[in-house]
């Protein structure tokens, strides 16, 4: 059952060249795509339209009633991660960093509602937590992907950052993804759409994960450890990541091993929850994407998180360091 | 592809009574049930024991780190929703409600870490929000469950309380949950576990869902419209359950429409994002479970949540009044 190759059921397929990249992706011909304006977000959805109203529920705002082009046109990178507090830490680290000055007597402050999600705008870069798991990600990527539509935002890329279980690297390294792959080490999302279970690529923008490794070692700046790999993204922390902590364990410690083994063997470094249905969505929208997970233990070694608040904050925070050298780079190059 | 056989692959199982309800489950003969005191959370993991160290990593507990006896010894319910805030809310209503009186110059504080789960504890109930998403609900199961465990808690039931979207029936109106089905309206919850598919059944406990029907309209009390039905349980709000006003749209409104009516023709009455995980946890480690949701629309009739924050508020205040009925029954009976 390992390395299964992966049927891509997306109904009618045609190749096209993806604009930013120039590689070839396929695209069912029953997703319609919208023309824009060169660089702009492009839907697969001809019900979506800029003039009729469009509520995204679980991010508390609409196209209608706020001047979403005026509040986001601007954005050139959604960086997202599973918390909500990360999302805010991580939006103020960005302001300091790119020296994005707040008048006194002010502060960053949530965007919309906060129930479900916590989105905070600061400069070009959104900054917004996504929850745990492909769902509640999917749920995001939807409306948020809808807002930077509505906002007329252009050339933007997605990052994910966040925490994860390693693979034969030291706690504290950043894996930068160069494919998600599923519990079954294909690279491929799944989904039930109206029953039928439908196959989507989980390919990633490889130039993105390239300069994210470059970036890590360079003259001046603290070196970070950063590697590439593989991502498997499981729909479970427990059982569906082999561990032998969770309430219920159903294999042996041979079997648990073995796929932990095997995964490592086809070049998979890291292991969280959100890398194939991040990757499907960039690859399917055609927006530059990247993931940088830091590792918070070697799975090989075990399973529990043991380390210390300290050791988990500086390793959260060697991923971010390394996101923020890839938006300067990406900024400074325009500039 | 509709009304598949679902054919529960779980490695050898034995049948086995279910203790509290009397009604046959099936385990698997790998899941090694521990002994324990008449009514406490029994474990599948053997490797999980009292005396030794268990970090409950999402929820920012530990075994040894604090006295979770003394804590959650008495705890009889779990409700779990959505959002952290509707759980805070829960807890505030549930002392009102209980008449359990909070000192002067305290307040409902929540317990643990709150960066991925907001847990409050009022009387014998625990109120917990679970995100959205199974992924993310099956990691507060598990560690709910050890928490539990740990703390040497009996007679302890589960209840979800959400919001979801209706098929055929008003918006406000609440769904007693008789059994989770998944996007192809099979009774299971399926799995990748180290590379294999696996499947669990998905039977929530009819008497709770019933009594839940039979609270709804009691003399002396506000009526309550809610009804008994199967619940869909998807892994995505917009492609997963045939909606319209996603970013990306891959069927006809014919298919949409005709999926939709042969769910209804089935018995379901509800669509969400957890059940069927919901409803395997609970039977596989024989808890009962209940999931009580109110639905935010009727989806025979439209995909987009249009309802004003004030009907919204309503609507889970409905799903919420039949869970307190219930507790409240509940605990009268034992008195």
């Amino acid at each position: 059952f390992f390395f299964g190759i992966c049927f891509i059921m997306d109904g009618s397929t045609k190749e096209v060249a993806n604009p930013r990249s120039g590689s070839v992706v396929s695209v069912a011909d029953n997703e319609t795509v919208i023309d824009s304006e060169e660089g702009e977000i492009q839907l697969g959805n001809p019900n979506i339209q800029r003039q009729k109203e469009d509520i995204l529920y679980h991010l508390g705002l609409s196209n209608l009633g706020s001047d979403l082009a005026l509040m986001f046109g601007d954005t050139r990178f959604v960086c997202m991660g599973g918390s909500a507090v990360r999302a805010e830490k991580f939006a103020n680290k960005l302001a300091t960093r790119l020296s994005i000055s707040i008048p006194t007597g002010m502060g960053l402050t949530s965007v919309g509602k906060t129930e479900r999600f916590s989105l905070f705008k600061i400069g070009p870069i959104i900054s917004v937590n996504h929850g745990m798991g492909m769902p509640s990600m999917s749920i995001l990527l939807h409306e948020i992907t809808k807002l930077l539509f509505h906002a007329k935002a252009r050339g933007v890329s997605f990052m994910r950052i966040g925490t994860s279980g390693g693979l034969g690297i030291p706690a504290g390294t950043v894996v930068a993804t160069t494919e998600g792959v599923n519990g079954k080490l294909e690279s491929c999302y799944e989904q039930i759409v109206l029953g039928k279970e439908v196959k989507h690529e989980t390919l990633l923008d490889t130039d993105l994960a390239k300069l994210a490794v470059s970036l890590s070692n360079v003259a001046g700046k603290e070196p970070v450890p950063c590697v590439l790999g593989k991502t498997i993204g499981t729909n479970d922390f427990y059982e569906g990541q082999g561990r032998f902590d969770g309430a219920v364990v159903s294999y042996s410690a041979q079997d648990r091993i073995d796929w932990l083994q095997k995964a490592y063997d086809s070049g998979v470094r890291n292991i969280e929850m959100e890398s194939t249905c991040f990757a499907a969505w960039c690859h399917r929208m055609k927006i530059p994407g990247m993931i940088i997970c830091a590792v918070l233990l070697n799975r090989l070694e075990g399973d529990q998180v043991t380390a210390t608040p300290e050791q988990l904050q500086q390793y959260s925070a060697n991923a971010q360091e390394i996101a923020l050298r890839v938006i300067e780079h990406k900024l400074a190059i325009e500039q």
